[in-house]
């Protein structure tokens, strides 16, 4: 039984103390990874929106950016869930603001050279009205995956309506019932492969 | 009141007779076309899959290609609409394999140096049973217009259902109110442009 | 000779004064378009970080939201060109920012049911180190598509290097010929199909 | 040290025995995952357009498809490579009728209810005269993904030249210095990962 830490990224438009359909799918994740009976998993959740992170591709852009504290965050995680809204089909600009940054970790090696995302767990959990999950999870492993990140078997949990409908994932009076199995498996790969890369990891 | 012509290529996997969804859905695109009172429309649906069209990128690869007769009907047609299944959140092989077969007009122009397809209109008509329909039209959106298509307003109509559902939209009894409008819309914005562009070309 | 204005957004990363490629591959298809003979245009370069442009997909999120001054000129603009850098092979996250802006305009109509933006052209200027730039026009075409502008027929101006180098576009001593003359395309072309549209509107 | 199997499906839209950039990268990767010290791999290049591959998302078409016999590779392999050229930015139709197939896995499992796919590691290899193996990268990964592939870290090598040129990767007399250092990362991780998830398989 390893212990694990998982870091969710929620890329939700709105602040704080707004509801928002990526905080929910982003939390259930969380709660899947702590309910597995296989590992320990802890983890934490941060509404990016909620902290003034500046547009960039370096680690710490000054002027007051608060992207160096969640980056410590995603340093000490396994497992690091970005959770999405679907805006036009595609990821929402919150959640390509954090992958720029993420961008920066290209630079940041150990000293055999390793990306210090090496080793680390990325899984995607996407939510819209309608249509654009695939793409979105898409966008966001090919982003992960440049940077350093493993992509499990099933690497991603989603939830859209009908074509043009308007309902909201979190207006569900119960979770739609494939979202949550599919989350439950997301939650066990994840688990299950980091905990693989922590015993062992990617050759120098 | 502008005499226009439209293309349909229906890109389904499956060849006639099976029923297919976006065989209904491109019908609907050139019924839409046809029952405009503004312009007459004649057109022309044809499923791709039925004929033996080769990968490849250039006009005629040869060997018993069907390619060159249905770019004779692409290059009549002022309007070309494609319509494409989603199979796993992108548009399908086939289309792809007619969009590659497109490229080749990079090379054909004409005698002041524009493409043969400078001045038509494409449009698409995208359906699957979940979420892929607003990637499906990005894919095929840019590649046509790469190859000299001029994009209208609201130059898609698409049906998905819910996430990881499994119903057709050729099995609804009534075709999905929204679907329907956009439908139409996606017509009228087509002619409106193909006539303005059939009327006063791009510059050489 | 019809009188047509342009704005360019321009959605680098950094604000101004730190150079960036696409601002001046921006500023190019602006001198382009000023530089046509058929037609006269004027028009303006913004570059979005400058403003204090707020994440959201209203016309006017408060709080010093600036995107209300912003979009007053997209409103004015007969031609909207989105000037983007390459990030991870995708579009920037400010351009996504500007993209979910523009989504608000689903909901503004005029008397007959038209969206505000129907009539306006958009085209996509995209500049990176390397790869991305197909994918970027992708991207920024259908969400422009989807909000109501029409794409004129090689309706994108873009460079990039080989895969993995690092030179910048605006490090060239002179600008690389095919970019050059694409770019003077984009312009012709979207002007043309401007001055049709502002002549004769879609259908309501 | 774990006897591994590879399978690299070529997806070039040219028959043998054309020459083909994807097959001559398909062909390095699978050389960097033969040379490796901590692995014995052994494995297979198969170029799919020789072969009679029917469109379709089931196991076997029937008609002569020879999709059957790939995939019986595929399924006694623990590394897929999917090596395709990029068409208009975009992966080829080959790489969609190949990914089509995979579809068909989400229905095949084992007695414990995992996909046969689960377990084996999925990785890509991309190249084109120009832009777009990021974005292709996106859509393998992600179709890979769907079906139960796990996607090592830096899972994708590639090769494009500067925007609008026309060299093709196979021309070079030296191999791309960065793209055979790559080609050496990502076999490494693939076969590091593959052999982690042989020893231990994910739970049911």
């Amino acid at each position: 039984m390893t212990s694990l830490k998982a870091l969710v990224l929620v890329c939700t438009l709105k602040p704080s103390p707004a509801e928002s359909s990526s905080v929910l799918l982003g939390q259930q994740v969380l709660d899947a990874l702590g309910a597995l009976e296989d590992h320990d998993v802890s983890g934490e959740l941060v509404r990016v929106v909620d902290h003034q992170v500046r547009f960039g591709v370096s680690t710490d852009e000054g002027d007051g950016d608060e992207w160096p504290g969640i980056r410590e965050k995603m340093l000490a995680a396994d497992i690091l869930v970005v959770a999405t809204p679907i805006w036009m089909g595609q990821p929402s600009s919150v959640s390509k603001m954090v992958l720029e940054r993420l961008d920066a970790e290209l630079s940041e090696t150990d000293d055999e050279g390793r990306m210090l995302t090496y080793g680390k767990v990325g899984v995607v959990a996407v939510v819209g009205n309608e249509d654009g999950a695939h793409h979105t999870s898409a966008e966001v492993f090919q982003a992960l995956n440049d940077v350093g990140f493993t992509i499990p078997a099933a690497g991603v949990t989603y939830w859209v309506g009908e074509a043009m409908q308007g309902t909201d994932y979190l207006e569900h009076d119960e979770t739609p019932e494939k979202t949550a199995e599919t989350t439950k498996t997301v939650a066990a790969n994840a688990a299950h492969l980091a905990a693989l890369l922590k015993a062992a990891e990617y050759p120098a």
